[in-house]
């Protein structure tokens, strides 16, 4: 190999060294300041002060004729691994340390994410499931908190067959629908309760920048503690009605997991070699063909009870399949003016919205390419 | 504010500016790196070296208690950032340097992007369009290349109206389908013709690890240099006949942009706040809509073009169609247990991609989390 190369990998290779000593040093002082916060009771995730620094390096870098995304990328990338380590350290505890967490369902996923992070900020934490449903009276004698984590299916039943609880434990559930969890939980309890809808999956490695949907249901005021809970463990809480709540998702997520269902039904039954296509899809196709094939990695009795829960996502689903149909009339019979005409008004409501999309679509494109090999 | 937290934050600050001046100081060498490659007509990419970099800080990093994808996502963004450099230090010429590159269209998008790039590798380009066409003929007399890049629609037509080209002169597109351009080409031109179809939009900023699709037309050897000259660029080179390319097309292309165009369509006749929804959104939520706004801050005639571009083609979509409103019709006739036959049955299709997808999807998801403010 030429003799300058050689000597020029070096050199990248010993700057690469010192980026990682540099960056060892930037996490041990993070740390120290999770350690800090957590005695101050202080929330781990300030966006102000992560804008200002922000802002302040990317000023230095541009001053250095480098660009400032890069370093706001590498910052922003550190960032995120020193607030998953925070977790190690535990949380301040924002409720009564004497009085149980009961997380009914805490072995499934998404209960037990709950339930670890209760535990991380040192509430006493007792997890039921089937196994040991026995426990559950002796364990709500003295609870400040009755979470809910069952498939959707099982909720209200769940609900109903509690035992009596203390008139001022909070009863929530984390089910992605609302009204009807929302309406039993009133029923069964007449203290303070809940309607939570976690905005995330159970894979998240932190919950700084997360968000929960909250509908609120009685006595708001008594279940503040476990909101500002939430708060110290990084999430914003977006209050809204059951039934606002539930005529968003039916639109978010029946509609999304429907046409995505339907799009790798439709490439299933075409005949189609997949690695094939993979080979021949540049970074935009293999990204939606990667949104398309990730929902089928997943438990399909969790989409069905999202997509078959109520009669109005039935009706909804037929308007989308009139929807197609009429589009595709339109196409076929007015040609390319039907298309360009139908298409502009789509625009129109997405507004500013669709540019905004667009520009983030390409960093997004651009961080998927760099992992490509 | 606590004195404690005070002075841990100034030494973050003390770090991120050492940071800031050591990726200054790797840039630099990068750019020496890609000086001397340049001199030696040596490819920028080499996926070898990438790979043992990577894996070699990555023990470092490990051996010092970091996470090693930490370092890899931070050493990956830099690299990108040096390979978009680049361009500005221009690429070896693999052509001849006296004759020129005649670009048809090459005001287009597209067109532009490479014109630029044979200008940045030092060849004598010439830029055809539609106010400048009494130039062409003049243009084509010492061409090396015909690049034709002008919309789909009018493809045939700017390839039948060519004047003569030298015999050894390549004539090549760049559009979206291959089969009709090709046979266009071939009869118009007794030299060497290639159908090419970048697999990138005009927005990347640079074109290493990008992917060009090559339809073979005559004289493959008589166009090597071209295909050289794209590797020294950066790009990866997949080769396949005019056919199997637009059978596949026709179903990464057209089913992902019709299912898309009626998912926004199906939303913007449901009367939805599109702010609201995007507040409840979770992070994957939000990556699915983004999927489908960005579709519509774009130029519908492209999509026009694309999507009823042939007979084949229709006669799919309404075969989509079809499958769409047979899997509705097993889901209310049979509901749960027909919704998981047919999921499982999608999900047998996909086979290990569904879990491979699923898990890029996270990083992505990530990413994406890293910058919410």
């Amino acid at each position: 190999m030429d003799s300058r190369l050689l000597r020029l990998r070096e050199e990248i290779d010993a700057a690469d060294s010192e980026l990682v000593a540099l960056l060892a040093r930037r996490m041990e002082i993070s740390r120290q300041i999770g350690e800090v916060k957590h005695d101050l009771g202080q929330p781990l995730y300030v966006p102000e002060r992560e804008a200002a620094l922000i802002a302040a390096r990317r000023e230095e870098a541009e001053a250095q004729g480098m660009s400032g995304d890069v370093i706001e990328d590498v910052l922003r990338r550190v960032m995120r691994e020193s607030y998953q380590r925070q977790k190690h350290q535990g949380f301040r505890r924002t409720g009564d340390g004497q009085r149980n967490i009961v997380v009914v369902g805490g072995k499934g996923q998404l209960g037990s994410l709950f339930a670890r992070w209760f535990a991380l900020s040192d509430y006493p934490v007792v997890v039921i499931d089937k196994d040991n449903l026995d426990e559950l009276a002796g364990a709500v004698e003295y609870a400040a908190l009755v979470l809910i984590s069952v498939p959707v299916s099982r909720t209200t039943e769940v609900i109903e067959a509690l035992p009596e609880l203390p008139s001022d434990c909070v009863l929530a559930d984390l089910t992605s629908v609302k009204r009807e969890p929302l309406a039993a939980m009133l029923v069964k309890h007449s203290g303070p309760v809940l309607g939570l809808h976690p905005m995330f999956g159970p894979s998240v490695p932190t919950l700084a920048k997360q968000t929960i949907l909250v509908a609120p249901g009685r006595d708001a005021t008594a279940a503040q503690w476990l909101l500002r809970q939430f708060e110290i463990w990084g999430t914003t809480i977006h209050e809204l009605s059951a039934e606002q709540h539930d005529k968003a998702m039916s639109v978010i997520q029946v509609m999304r997991h429907l046409s995505t269902f339907v799009y790798g039904y439709h490439l299933a039954h075409e005949d189609i070699d997949l690695d094939e296509l993979l080979n021949l899809s540049s970074p935009i196709y293999r990204l939606e063909l990667l949104m398309v094939g990730r929902l089928f990695a997943q438990n399909p009795e969790l989409y069905a009870d999202i997509i078959l829960n109520d009669q109005d996502q039935h009706r909804m689903i037929r308007r989308y399949l009139q929807r197609f149909t009429k589009l595709l009339d339109v196409i076929e019979t007015e040609g390319r003016e039907g298309f360009i005409r139908e298409f502009r008004g789509v625009a129109r409501w997405f507004g500013p919205h669709a540019g905004q999309f667009l520009k983030e679509s390409v960093s997004l494109l651009q961080h998927a390419d760099d992992t490509k090999r």
